[in-house]
């Protein structure tokens, strides 16, 4: 049997556990919005930047007057929160309160509950650490999101590096090039790579242009943006103590009306993830094609084997690294409606679809960066190039025969390919059965390596 | 410090947790897919449907051949699988390999090892129940969609009898139309929720239409959907013992191959539940705008009020229960863009999307059926009409004009209501002024309940 | 220089081409409503629904009291609405009034004047056939999806048809499967196209299932939805007219609310769009990765060759019809994100997104209508398996070990499987030399045929 | 009855209307390619950039040995296409080949044809200009979109400037502020509008910013990335060429296997203007919302009347424009699902949903500047304040009891506010009814003017 204490607001009483740090606002959301389980409660990383809020916002009070004791004891459960020691005190689900105030006040409740512990106090009583009076500040959650990015960053640069590396080991590679899906003249594996390579260069330039407009702070504004009972300096001042607990350049948004109705600046930074997606998603679905085999696929790459494929079937590896991270863009492009859809839908003076930005946002980073990093270090830094059929088929394709051109004519080359295709022979064995040319002079002629554009200069 | 014991498998040796029944593979997968954390696991109806299909398969396995004893530990472990006892086995991440394997062997090891425990056996000796030999049956985990929809219609069917009870109870209050959110001419409140009832009523025939092809099971086909080392009639047998165990009319797919290769019901039943969100959408829209105020919105609704709002403001009742539902709406028509995209990258006889497209429809499902529930409970049913204001704003409405046109002419009706516009007199004033009609005369001719389709017969 | 004539709406006169049908209303919202240009005019099939819509209502007035010269003339201009006669006088954009009410007065204007052309009257003087007093039936194009369905249905049956051909063409050739994109266990080319065929059967079973609730016509709801002004029997009336005038089942919609403000079944159709774009996205993209080649790609299909790809380079065909479908299904894709949206967005008694729905719909229809049969007409028909390569690789294909199993054991067959991938020759070669069998056991023992689950019964 | 000529490819005779300059290739693809009709024809923002393309091709070509004849020849036909006079010879669909290789096709042969007449030869007979060894260079149009921004641009521009101008004019008027839909704290009209003001300012920032990323061309690596058969300086030269011909700064891009193989660059576009859709969105909702009415709605804006609505009911004024514009945001929405899907489909060395990428992210731009420009002209600048409304409902409102809190205690406060809400009276008559103040002391402690964040400093 679970044991019960008392919690109470403007409503009157409420039964809360009494393991839990929680109040009465938090438990009458617990109950009141039942959706979705404990899968799909509020984000840890949106209360840990609640944590942050407080804290900042505790230190700017106290130059304001509050009283230092309690000041110290908020700040001390705010640390607590921001470690994440305080966990299983925050039960509510995203699909709350579209302001998400239930999950602000959940972690006042939590603080102050938690503060009044520090201090001796009586759980419950509110007192000496009142949760609206002392620890609440307006919601705001904004620093998660470039928090959360230094998980995107990271692992998007491991990528490109990796990539990069691909590239310039494998410069030397002549490969046969594919557009429509089909035959094309030959390209090197290593500059297929390098566009590769480029794509997440680009990527990382679009996260990092889009960063700029998250560090404004709606924080300041109040209820409707105009600052209503908040002293003059207040916005600026939070702002600078939350930038420095962060140690992200974080600012008081210049317009606080647009700050509180409008989420565009997250609408526009999922609008780069999925970017992002569309980019990996070509990446990922490339390198699974030139693995496929072992016998009857493109077989160009050897993909490292990490789970045991069938036990008799040797050489059939599953591009499993490739199917986690195209589920995890298909998801982000789906995440990237959904965002839209909300971003789209506020009403005078508050958007009220705040959690489920957040939420798509934060998983939309979460899912790129770890899906990354672990296709970075499970799949790309272990590919071995097959040179050995990358060589072959590379020869045997037809469209080699723009090399003849220049020495047999036009017409001569094109009869060599024809009858090569007609056959199935190669080309050589064509054009030495037309008597248009001798072996040496097809191998002179014939020299894959001189139709990379790289020997222009 | 952790504990652990060794387990293995065609790749070697592996440490696993020693208080966990998984296997080597399970901790291979874990260690390679650190994408998301634990919020992004399987989810648990999925392992769940596992366990079903070990269990019928296991019962008709029985049959063929397979040991008592054997049998019997397994399906009591599969038992515990379905009864949620193992959860915590359960480690794997939605991103992970595309056709879901690494789940299903998750499955087996779990079931391997703790019908072993049930038989006195060692863990990871893979004796005298073995993970591939006798639990393992190919992937599928189709027979969670109905399941899910338990949860689905119930909900939906909740929140039609509550909108249909407040359609007949309405019926008879008078209130302004409002057509590109301008006044139009009058209808009943009871009319304009019978709109409501009937989006719902759809709704669930919507849903109905989608479950048929949703009962068809891929088991059997096996790799590529020849069905190569099934025995004759074992396809049947399965789909037979999961629709006993279910109570639901599962049946063995026609084409295999279609099943396999291609998850099209998915995708239908996915824009089946758009289609539901869109509806809801709408409704929930339309409540809180009716109930917007309470002094300076449309004011026809009282909400009911469920969380304290302000403590000095009565009457502001946010809509909470709207806005948790509308971002359900959003996630579920995101939902439907992942799932769509997964839908159409599949790859000759597998699609490879297998887990992204079940985690975004059963959360679909999950959410709009939990949100209809919630919304009906704890907003539908409280609502109360502000028949006051909802009689004084109808008759302020200068659309009654049109009930003049018969007595005064059109040109005179159009004086008075341009007089009264003009004026900001009510039409009746302005009539009454301009000596077009006695008092007695308007009240007998502008009769708003005169105008609503209603008296017709 | 144009010349113009002077036509009059209650706002004054605006100057109209003198050669052109249209009124007062349509050249304000011509000159209002500058956006897109003429490639985004309202759609013609919705034009000619509105001329349906406008005799079927003029042959019930006519019952009704309608003179019946009046009404012959209106009848004879609304034909050659229908016939599209007249569509150079439709020039209102798609991005008008969200009621579409813009160009329901544009057809009211164009057969007001053709009418009275045909009477002998002077254009523009409204006299004796008034736009609105005699040829305004309120909003509506609903019967534009059945027809335009008509369009799509035979498309998907054709394509369905031919894809069947193949399946029982090729029942006979067996090639590899392919799972994860790698090597299976073998099935045949024509078990492979029984997977399309059927996704395309069940596609046009969707369709179906969707066009039921298209059959409702808001038609008789007026304003609100009250059917206010109408007389009893007036809906049923023009909707039994039109169904005659279509040949389709159209039925007064039972709840005209629903009907009116919300857009659900348009909504729910292309739902069903979107489910087989999603299915011909997977059919187009595995039909040319099976054609890719001629000499690196996978090269089981020959693709008809439509166009001259390079002059020089036999056998390079481009998969263009692959591409047009699926850039088709990718718009499909997209709309349905659009048409979700606007349904969603609706406010009260009237959704004002109808042009868009209507828009993105109908373009869906058509062009999956389109695209199928030109998928069918230019590629399908055409298709011719490489029986040589077919053979060859999945004969080299190591996947078939799995049928030495029963006959030299587990570990022997593997033991030839690991032999075979790490020097790259045939799975015979290999046993041949590890002495484990010989040349005719493993002829006998390894029969591709064997394995399709063809020969169960 | 039409007439013909015969013009010829590498597949035989085509006959082609003898009154159009297209040639063979355009004729096959338009009869391969019967997807959508007209208005689904290849944009012709995109025919006139192939029209500069090849202008600046000739201009290079010129310099590195093409007869000057020919080359003069083809610049004034390139002119007139791009001028827009041969706008009637460019028949093909969106839906063809996924490289658009056939529009190319399409303006080289229009191009040659045209060039040959001026210099007096036979159509169709290729001399002296021919289509591939003289017109041709390898697909681009790039550089539409850049230009096609300067449409959008300036929309947007003036769009900011009429919001800017109603928030500087409206600051003064105070008015009552709205979250949740609930009455809150008052802000002033122009308070409102400087944050939509501000969501134009960054909408225009956005679109500034992706525009560098466009600027890159793919033009100088041929088939597949690496620039084979191109000279030296070809690239640069080219791209200067099309920089000098349009004004704007293009530069050759930096890998060109990345500019072939992926458009990163257009989604990442898109996503801007996706972003632009959901500002938009928001703030056409919140006008409309504002100006509902006349009588039962918000009622705080008056909108123009631009169309004649109910002719008997003045003040009826539907918000077309508002409608037009929320339409245009959710078709931008649907385009970016659409784009996305399509630039996360490429193959290896080429992206082949190129046109279906350029007809949305051209749509686009087009709907978003027109739009604007629209809803500015006939929307944004007509808009008057309703001040009497504006302050009679903000005074009504209950929130300003705020304000009495430090005179009579916040207990006082919120009994007055009960009472108030409660009776239906104005929080001064309850006040004054419980004898808390006088009504004097009510006007002086109650100005909303005080509550604007304004007075701070």
């Amino acid at each position: 049997m679970t044991e019960h204490r008392i919690e109470r607001d403007t409503f009157g009483d409420v039964k809360v556990p009494a393991d839990k740090y929680w109040g009465a606002q938090t438990q009458r959301s617990f109950q009141n919005f039942g959706i979705g389980g404990t899968t799909e409660r509020m984000l840890i990383p949106v209360i840990k930047a609640f944590g942050v809020l407080k804290k900042a916002a505790t230190q700017v009070n106290l130059r304001y007057g509050l009283d230092a004791t309690v000041a110290e004891a908020i700040i001390q459960a705010a640390d607590e929160v921001i470690a994440g020691r305080l966990d299983d005190h925050f039960p509510l689900v995203v699909w709350q309160t579209g302001s998400g105030t239930q999950s602000n006040m959940n972690v006042n409740e939590v603080i102050s509950n938690r503060a009044i512990e520090i201090l001796g106090g009586e759980l419950g009583s509110k007192k000496p650490v009142h949760p609206n009076d002392h620890v609440n500040m307006s919601q705001s959650s904004n620093d998660t999101f470039p928090t959360a990015m230094h998980r995107l960053l990271p692992g998007l640069r491991k990528l490109h590096d990796a990539l990069n590396d691909c590239s310039e080991k494998w410069m030397p590679i002549i490969k046969i090039g594919r557009t429509h899906l089909q035959d094309a003249t030959p390209l090197t594996l290593g500059q297929e790579f390098s566009g590769y390579a480029k794509q997440v260069e680009y990527a990382i330039a679009r996260i990092e242009g889009v960063l700029l407009r998250l560090y404004n702070l709606a924080q300041g504004g109040t209820a409707v943006g105009t600052g209503l009972n908040t002293k003059i300096g207040f916005a600026e001042a939070v702002a600078e103590a939350i930038a420095e607990e962060t140690g992200f350049p974080f600012v008081t948004a210049p317009n606080k009306f647009e700050a509180l109705a409008a989420h565009d600046a997250r609408v526009e930074a999922q609008g780069a993830f999925n970017t992002v997606a569309v980019s990996l998603m070509k990446i990922a679905n490339d390198i699974r094609l030139l693995g496929s085999g072992p016998r009857c696929g493109l077989g160009e790459l050897f993909l490292p084997e990490n789970e045991p494929g069938s036990s008799i079937m040797p050489g059939k590896v599953n591009p499993t690294q490739c199917e986690a991270l195209t589920m995890v863009c298909a998801q982000v492009m789906g995440n990237t409606t959904a965002v839209s859809i909300a971003g789209s839908n506020g009403h005078f003076e508050l958007n009220v679809f705040k959690p489920i930005i957040i939420k798509n946002v934060l998983q939309s980073i979460r899912l790129l960066g770890d899906a990354a990093k672990s296709f970075t270090d499970h799949c790309v830094v272990g590919i071995m190039p097959n040179e050995r059929r990358i060589d072959a088929i590379m020869k045997e394709s037809l469209m080699l025969v723009t090399a003849l051109n220049p020495h047999i004519g036009y017409d001569n080359s094109a009869k060599a390919a024809k009858k090569a295709h007609k056959e199935g022979t190669t080309l050589k064995e064509a054009a030495l059965a037309l008597e248009l040319l001798t072996a040496d002079e097809f191998d002179e002629w014939v020299r894959p390596e001189m139709m990379l554009g790289l020997s222009e200069a």
